[in-house]
């Protein structure tokens, strides 16, 4: 099963996405198999962080952001404004997927385990996620 | 087929278990298809890795560890030890999952690859990594 | 389906392969499923990246190479020359496989998408990437 999810971002950030990739493993009904999040951007990503501590996801910000900032003199590529390079760069140092097996049904996620769509822009956006299900 | 290994790290470094998926790839009796590894922790990942010489392991967990160090006064997510927040951080770096296919009945890798589990807490832990093979 | 593409590369960059794993997708003839494409070594890697404007993949290349730049003194592997204890760390920082949905018989991916092969080395090299595809 192949589902797109339409996710609006509220800008910059880690936004989680579990329920809506939940629902579409729900809906397809495999016991067994895997399931993989596919993100179609380039200056947003995916990744599997900590879902209990929001300080967590706020340090992780806080230390992605530090280590690509906006306005460093390295980037030719500006005239989409001065968050698109960093997030480009963001992009490929995180995941453009995401593979996790599906066990009795459910997602295979550890206790602690929460997948994010990570918005890089400073703007809104409306991201295109596709959910893909094998059994 | 979809197996749960549990690896027992001795501590902060790169671990190999290229022969624990092998054991599933081999018990799965899948011709051609692929090997997801998964790991259901987020201050441990995965990596794929040259195999042959110790000494690349060695700098690269150098190189991170300079990258990420403990004791960085952007971390406000400290109460679960000084290890832990770079742990994270170095989970998002690297890999949470990784897809390898199956030719001829075996993990297809290349000569110099082996899969790693990174342990990143400077404890010893015991680590659950869902492998999940189709054909 | 599963096939071995050889990748000529004529040196250190990003080379798009966008193609050659989309001949591979029509090929399988595969209306909806999962493709899955994994590169056979440790000093190049994949990534999906924006396929339009070459100024941004011009910045990915010199950030990397400033945050990873030849000549570090903490390199102890040093004996495959300047290039490759850096390529090794690259290639954990980025991708060694990639999973793309199939939609309609083609890969899903967005509208700026591209697939890349990042080649870390500065010699030429004939690289071997698989690309699976399931139905």
């Amino acid at each position: 099963m192949l589902r797109k999810i339409s996710i609006r971002t509220p800008g910059q950030g880690l936004h989680e996405i579990t329920d809506q990739v939940a629902a579409v493993v729900r809906q397809a009904a495999v016991r067994e198999g895997l399931c993989t999040v596919f993100i179609q951007h380039t200056s947003a990503s995916l990744t599997i962080q900590e879902n209990a501590d929001p300080s967590a996801r706020h340090d992780l910000e806080n230390w992605l952001n530090r280590l690509v900032p906006e306005g460093d003199r390295i980037y030719t590529h500006t005239f989409e404004g001065p968050d698109d390079m960093p997030s480009h760069i963001k992009a490929i140092l995180t995941n453009c997927s995401l593979s996790i097996p599906v066990m009795d049904g459910e997602l295979a996620l550890g206790t602690w385990q929460g997948i994010y769509l990570w918005e890089h822009r400073r703007a809104p956006h409306s991201r295109s996620v596709l959910v893909h299900v094998a059994g």
